[in-house]
């Protein structure tokens, strides 16, 4: 059965031969679980506790002895402890001088401490040789061996063998080590683990409260209307009519705020006349939060795709197509073929059909493994050219689709013009400010100043300066 | 043309000029192919054989010298040798002391010899530094230049400055370096090659047998019953309207046992108290291939989304959508639009789009490059939390599709339920089974057990340690 | 406000404590956004520059001296001046000794000198410690934070500690150091920022090239046929129908131009007898264009089965589907059903859509992180076996789509056949000549060649040897 679990695991190491001897400092559920993963690695493990008699949990095979005599025994301890209680350490500076520390902690809170857990350890035990590591693995997840997630563990330190050490023992338990730098950057990797995706937060909830006030615009327009006026029935629209009518709403208005930001720091810089200034806040983290909007905005897309799919296989689509057909036999109506509206029609979906697939173009390469190969003039080809493109396409497809009952008052209802009306006024409005950008005169301007050109100093020194400096 | 070759291969060094001697013992395959390679990338090779005379097979370029003399004229040297014939390397270890020596050896079968290749090398040639390298590479890939698949190089060595120059080699023949560590990983490195998709074995044939049952299961009840009884011909049902059938009970059924032994694991460390006692094996397994049973899944769920959405062009569904519309007309019969209809086909569409488009969401979550951008808490939240609204929307789906149809006895051919019927008993049972799991009672337990509590310790104890100790 | 942006930013480290001081040399835009970036890091930075009097422009915080000066006041000095300029710095060779220059530059072509500027650099100032980094980012992006692309930084050098300092520069301004080895890397790096999607261009144009001919193709037979013969304007055709032919036509036949070169490839080798002789370089080229072409091909099939999905809520598709009804019933006329239309209608659907599952599994594949994380054997299983039986699927598609009339005279308009009918000439070439070459006989032959074996060299030997090495 071993063997078995040992081509399961890729690149795992279950050897059974002796390595070097680990020492664990505290005996919680994260320093037992590290400690029995390490011991079915092949290390020798000696915990360390204040109370060496209670060893009844820990893991068969681990020495139990106290602190100081446990630190003895190895070049490397795991202070598996809480920081509140990092203080009893300094007793043992004297043993401790010279080994390296492991710190795992977290915290509670993003940056609870004003210095991090492993920074305020190495203040604590100067001589010895501090690395963070394994705090962004799960306890749980060592003891059941379901990291299908993340194997990465970020490692970081100050002295680069102590590291490299640390790094080696990662990669003997099958994770991977990843080099983070000195021990500056360990209050980075504390908070790591504490994040619960920071950067969705703003489109998720501007999704939501788009979604929220459409879905109430479109039942009023949809069902209350139909039903005070003609006492019909129309709550089943509510199940794919009205949804289909919110995606792509929600999709083109995201898309739209995905190139809004661009063009508002564009107008910023044209105004202050230097990039050399930080633009406001709102408009900073709006910019570093475009592509999640995008990929939300991708997500609406997808899902008014497989809305607009499901339409010929709905029940109360198949009932009115054969109502209309019926009607036709027997009133014996003509029903000419109308080539405008066959073009109308073929043209919206084929638009729908292009800017949807350039949307999934776009959303493969801001997939992390794919951005990373493209470089930065191949990234902005397909994020700027071809995602100006799409918003193109997707105004057209939504403009017509509006066709010719596009300003029909016939539409109105309640004075309310019909939702997709409203979904096009900040696209539009994009379209319009970035066509005004790339006029040549002001597009001359914006390009000298992103050059680092500034209006308000002295001209001839800095273009004097530019040609010869990078 | 030369320079279009360069700039085809990014980051690739082509240049001409002379870089350092590198000896290969054995002028096989791939030893000719490497050298032929890292003649091409500007290397002098020189190479080691038994019969120096036989040089016509060899690149031009190469000196071709006896073992000993070869190995003088070089400090690292690629030993392209099956392990079998490495014992004459025993003669040469006063020339090959302190030289590098490059195993890039493979194995037929995994875990063929008890150590690995690398490893025995090093025990027979003990003044040398034995790095494993370039074995997961293939000499007709090199040859021929097409290595669109992996580029990656795995790396392993004692002496970190021998790796370092082995890891520049590599990199100049435009191969991208991965450190592995030390030489214990070895015999991973050398297994690595040889595997064949090892945890997508169980998904794929529980899911053919699974395809086998339902293809049999529904030709019965949908072929083979109406042939008997009525006579018609329904063969053609087995090109869509079955695997129509087989893939979303696939989908559904592999769905559920992504998530069962989830259910399982909880259960048993409900039962035993603690959760430091190792599942059984099989159990192991099974968690071990969770995301590959999940992807499977998707698989079949994007298989029905397909074939249901080509519904409305098939031929067999016109017609019968043409002869209702027909028979209507001719019986003067009324067909009035059924609210309770609409919404129940509508809402089995919308759950089945919103379940599918959550499941396209896991599945991106889970290449490679996006799960290692998210951390445990992330992962766990997407995994987790996403993953059973994707199994709830599923289940949903398919309750709804069966609408009241459901327990109605006509539906019975042969004391046979329909096949939508047997899907839904793994999912409901996972859910009835984590809607327990999750009841506060429970949940508080469970909780307690997986932070290390064990209920048949010394509990106090424990506890107190807990509250120290990570 | 400073804490949101921290945990915007994973792992930056924003931490305004003061780290070394680090020295730029040039004032231009790069320089100066790179020493704003490294002054909200926490360095301290000194420009360096001909004219120290002009700092207007520099950000606040940052000393300005002259180059001597300045050079004096660190050990790193980041050169930001363009190479044209690099002759001053011979002057300055003494206080220069062994310190770490960056080199930042780039060029304005691809390969524009015989050496890359960081060779140039190092040659100019022998004492010192050239590191090439930084040239693949862009000051725009460092500006304004939007480095949602590429935060890899690719970095070399000959002396490593100077390397790992420049690393953790790196990593300190929240971007990821990629080592490339020694500065024989530095001309691939300096190009790498140059280039726009070389292995696109030849499959883009292709492409571009088919879908003209074939709409003319298909606007000849479709559009301008029945307007002179039957005087119909079929016009709005050019939005839907038409691209729904040129898209199958173009997916197919580029998915056959990716395995014409291998079956190529293996006639070549069959016909020379050997595998150790160069392929021509178009050969060379197609080969390694062929994951690209590929993708453009998928591309093409993912238009396909969007538009063909949408026929169904086609105007023109429902106003011809009433037609037919209409006129059924008014005639009289009956319409029995037609079990082997049935039959190939069903199955040309399940065949397109098989063989488009299997297509997106090819392009997931092919996604970066998944293809690093299967080994050769594994690639070669899904690219060769998977692919060749996609384009079976997807050819047996078009052939059972064409069906009864493939061969009908009828279908012919001025002698021009259907198509589609042209889009199988390349794909039926391939799996033939496929076919012929895994026929035993030849198989064995080949097989042998790729194993290094020569028909016309001394056979004996080689097979001898064959044993023994790899």
């Amino acid at each position: 059965m071993e063997k078995i679990s040992a081509d399961a695991l890729p690149l795992t190491i279950n050897s059974s031969e002796k390595q070097e001897t680990v020492c664990i400092f505290g005996t919680g559920d994260f320093g037992r679980s590290l400690g029995l993963k390490m011991l079915q690695c092949g290390y020798t493990i000696v915990f360390g506790t204040r109370n060496p008699q209670m060893s009844s949990l820990l893991p068969n095979g681990a020495e139990v002895l106290s602190h100081s005599e446990a630190a003895q025994k190895s070049s490397i301890i795991i202070i598996a402890i809480h920081r509140e209680h990092y203080d009893f350490l300094t007793e043992l500076t004297e043993v401790l001088k010279g080994k390296i520390l492991v710190d795992i902690s977290n915290n509670l809170k993003i940056n609870q401490y004003p210095e991090s857990n492993a920074e305020y350890l190495a203040q604590l035990v100067p001589g010895s040789h501090v690395v963070k590591a394994f705090n962004t693995i799960s306890a749980w997840a060592l003891q059941s061996g379901a990291l299908d997630a993340n194997r990465q563990v970020f490692v970081c330190g100050n002295d680069s063998k102590a590291k490299q050490r640390v790094m080696d023992i990662v990669r003997s338990l099958g994770l991977t080590p990843l080099d983070k730098g000195s021990l500056m950057a360990a209050s980075e990797i504390e908070n790591y683990p504490l994040q619960l995706f920071p950067m969705w937060r703003v489109p998720l909830y501007l999704s939501a409260v788009l979604c929220v006030f459409f879905f109430c615009y479109c039942v009023i327009r949809d069902v209350i209307y139909p039903y005070i006026y003609e006492k019909k029935d129309e709550t089943f629209r509510m199940a794919i009519s009205i949804p289909n009518r919110i995606c792509p709403i929600a999709a083109l208005t995201l898309l739209a705020l995905v190139y809004l930001p661009g063009v508002i720091a564009a107008i910023l810089q044209l105004y202050r006349g230097t990039k050399y200034r930080r633009f406001p806040d709102w408009l900073d983290r709006w910019m570093l939060c475009r592509k999640q909007l995008g990929l939300v905005a991708l997500g609406f897309a997808f899902l008014h795709v497989l809305f607009t799919l499901v339409i010929p296989i709905r029940y109360y689509v198949r009932w009115r197509l054969r109502n209309m057909t019926i009607t036709q036999v027997t009133t014996n109506k003509d029903n000419p073929f109308s080539t405008s509206t066959a073009w109308l029609n073929d043209s919206y979906l084929a638009l729908g059909i292009l800017g949807f697939s350039l949307f999934v173009l776009l959303g493969i390469t801001s997939l992390p493994s794919v951005s990373n190969i493209v470089n930065w003039r191949e990234f902005r080809f397909v994020q700027s050219k071809l995602g100006y493109l799409t918003l193109i396409l997707c105004t057209a497809h939504t403009l017509v689709y509006g066709g010719k009952r596009f300003l029909s008052p016939s539409i109105l209802r309640w004075y309310l013009p019909s939702a997709y009306v409203l979904a096009l006024i900040i696209p539009c409005t994009v379209l319009v400010l970035k066509f005004i950008l790339i006029m040549p005169c002001i597009d001359k301007t914006l390009t000298r100043i992103r050059q680092g050109w500034e209006r308000n100093s002295k001209i001839s020194k800095s273009a004097l300066n530019g040609k010869t400096d990078i």
